[in-house]
């Protein structure tokens, strides 16, 4: 029997005592000014019990994590429909995200990418009513945790610099792949970004995606074959151009955000979030993959 | 002694004969109502003679024409600090014309595409007080001609559908290439593309280009060094995809509009215009292009 | 309890019913011969069980599929010195596979795409002494079948029209990462790519990367930690520009090769090897992709 | 009256006295070795009067600048059925030549770039019965010189390093743009590059371009018409990327080689060549692109 609680303490002792921690992003210019020493860990298995390490508990800008959760709610409500819209494979290439728009005509790679994530932004804002509110009310519900919230502030600061994302987002409606107006998408998806979770509330929001599409409070928001897809697509897209690095150095499915959190989960097993704002060069939490990386060969736990 | 008014003659009956007169730009739906019918051409000898056939005299939008005007008024007021912001490579590629800028950390390859044009403007705008009133009076000096004015319903109907521009100019900015607020610099643009002259005017504006520096009344509006660089870069990149075809072909610089207009000339001989609102695929006037082979092949006059 | 034979039978029954059989490759002139109504699927749990239907014990040309094996050869020869010379991401774009490898100093993506294999090929023939020979015996191990061998027609054929492969082995000797001749290095690669196989004996070569390392004679031929790693790659990387569809689809690390081959695993649980000639756009094998959907539909298995 | 004597003087003189020569070119090892303070200039006016400068007697490895020579044979044989196997725009893009190579399924761009001459070596070899020896005539006889030759040594010496080409050609071959063998192009190809020719023999090469067609013997090798879309692809193809920057600072038709020649034209007026082994960043002989600009600027002679 494992013992996770004494695997995480571990983790977050030899996290903290690292000195190099990466780079604090530094594009949002409200994300730069956090504490880079900041580093957290939390694992929920199956059956509820939760593990705790370091600074689990404080809220932290979730970033493109929130690409999974945009990606869960349209699927849940659109179904196959949305792979019209967006593709599901990786990107693969570094350079060129724009280019690869431009050859593929306005259809993005997948849904954990900018690009896709727009797209997505585009079809929730076409079907919701309120799609700030019911985005923020979904996520609290998945989460059973109201407390959930977006913070303005950074969204603001990323509309005010997101200047790739509105190219991204006007060359996709160049090619008529965006039905609502540029800022209106834009607008909905940095709040969306936006959104503040510790790593505690992470696996709860994820637990969905480890149990089968039932949450925590045991009711069902997602179909089975569902879950696997959103699962097969966080294990080949989730981690920009370091997915492949990822599957090989961890093995699990997961998305990072530039704020610094990375979660990801064993199907059935159990789902971890971490937390350390330093970044890599491609832009994942430094101390975060070394965590998980660590989690997975201690426990000799993954998917392969 | 060449009878041009003979030569223009046989060419506009020619032109108007041909069947396949290409596609009108639908892109620009403001655009797309215009009688395909339509063909005019004139020339302006160094003398000042002007010989003209077919529909010379009617206006029509010169579109992407303006960007040698563009490039002209600011070459003549920043000199070569442009070049720290715009390059004078043809940008060849076909495709991914968003993705070279990414490549390229947001340089435009030459001021005659459209991103090259976006900077040019940015620059404008930040240099002049009124750069829309500014630029007009501009073209109408050199012209001699204070008839000339821009087509506000043009400049509306492009603001409105031109998302690839945005895109461009937005992916420009996030490489810090651009100064001022995407809005403002693509109103100005929009609005400049918006020139109306028939061939008449068109060739009184660009003699200064073909009588190194000095307008139809004398006046130097620009250095003799700066009218070969302009004529260099209209020869290598005034033809989108088309301009080795151009060289190839005609052998003169020259710059082409969507509006299916074509100016082009032979320094310190005469520089002459076409308008023929067919499109070939890559965007130049069809019959336009034929009028000039057809010009230059009878003429033997060419800069080759 | 599954019937896993009951399964089979149903799979293979749909299948030989299909009407659109997809197209069979004919780059490979000697490959354009096979019949396209041949169907086999062969299935072996851990513990040994082998079920079969179909076709599954006419041996065909594994292609690709043998990329794996080259992988898994030097893998266990130089360990992690191998990411040196070769990457661990998708290839992601379907155009340009030249133009990412010039992009990328002649480093190819993943160990799956061809260029990636010919680097390996070109390590394996650096290290061995018959390599030729040597790697068919290293299958023939760790399959337990002395019977399994190239097949030297399909090889010549390949030779005589592989021209993208010796562009892509030149392109990566001009940055340095081939050794050896690309002559040499292409002989040894198009040899081992024509190894002839049959779905009953795929299922035995690949049981020790769904067996932690353990050959079906309990031989150790890998360390656990490599087969993770294989098998991530296999999943990240193993089907061309559709591997993210068949992770989202099918949900398992698997490799297919053109000669209508696919062989996939569920780690600790069962390999499963399909086999019909026609392909689909992407180039892997239409109704073997049909036939893995289908059974990880109705087994409900999957990593996901 | 130019001095055209007194003019090359200058530039000599300045040549010599520059410190930053640029960096022989040492991806051929047989060019390596070459002292890099050789500078020499010739020109030759269209009245046959010959003006020479510095070491403009000594030959030197033409390279590239073969490919003029190439176009012209393989021009005045097949006329425009060429342009059905290579193209006549610029190529553009500093990188992903091989890319670009793929994106247009095999037509090259144009014939001045390696992969264009590859495809120009590959008809003529088609069409000679003894390519090596008949080009090699061709270039005496429009030159009225016997004692020009090739360098063994230099052919042999890239034919074992130009890795980059044969990934090229093979590419090529890969679209059917290559009816012999790669070798066989190859061997033909990389003589003819290996031409040595002195900046007066060059100028003498190049009359037929400035002299519409005709040799100094007076004979008539090539159409006039044939001469002026050469001349135009000279201009928006000679200089690799840095064509667009050599237009507009020179603004000559004009070839530049590896071997650190530049040779360049004014129509009816005469050709130049200058000869410096340091090549600047793009390729392109530093101190002979200085020596050109100071030329067009001293005597303000242009096409533009």
């Amino acid at each position: 029997m494992l013992d996770f609680q004494s695997i995480l303490n571990t983790i977050s002792k030899v996290a903290k005592e690292q000195s190099d921690k990466g780079s604090v992003a530094n594009y949002i210019p409200e994300l730069s000014n956090i504490d880079p020493n900041k580093f957290g860990i939390a694992l929920l298995d199956k059956n509820g019990s939760l593990y705790q390490a370091g600074d689990s508990n404080e809220s932290f800008s979730v970033q493109s994590i929130t690409k999974v959760l945009l990606l869960s709610m349209v699927f849940s409500m659109i179904g196959d429909d949305l792979w019209n819209r967006v593709g599901v494979e990786p990107s693969g290439d570094p350079f060129n995200h724009l280019s690869l728009l431009e050859m593929e005509n306005g259809i993005p790679r997948n849904p954990l990418i900018n690009a896709g994530a727009i797209v997505v932004s585009d079809i929730l804002i076409s079907k919701l009513e309120n799609p700030k509110l019911e985005f923020l009310e979904y996520v609290q519900r998945i989460t059973g945790d109201k407390s959930i919230d977006y913070d303005l502030k950074v969204a603001t600061s990323e509309k005010k610099t997101g200047f790739r994302n509105y190219a991204a987002a006007y060359l996709i409606k160049s090619f008529g792949n965006l039905q609502n107006q540029v800022e209106d998408v834009l607008d909905f998806y940095f709040l969306s970004c936006s959104l503040r979770m510790s790593c505690e509330q992470l696996v709860k929001v994820f637990y969905i995606f480890m149990n089968r599409g039932n949450c925590l409070n045991n009711n069902n928001y997602l179909a089975l074959s569902q879950v696997k897809r959103i699962n097969a697509i966080m294990l080949t897209c989730g981690f920009y151009d370091e997915a492949g690095e990822f599957a090989f150095e961890v093995g699990l499915p997961g998305k990072s955000g530039v704020g610094g959190g990375i979660v990801a989960l064993l199907p059935n097993k159990f789902c971890v979030a971490t937390w350390s704002p330093g970044l890599n060069e491609k832009g994942n939490s430094k101390l975060g993959m070394l965590a998980l990386e660590q989690l997975t060969t201690e426990t000799g736990l993954s998917i392969f």
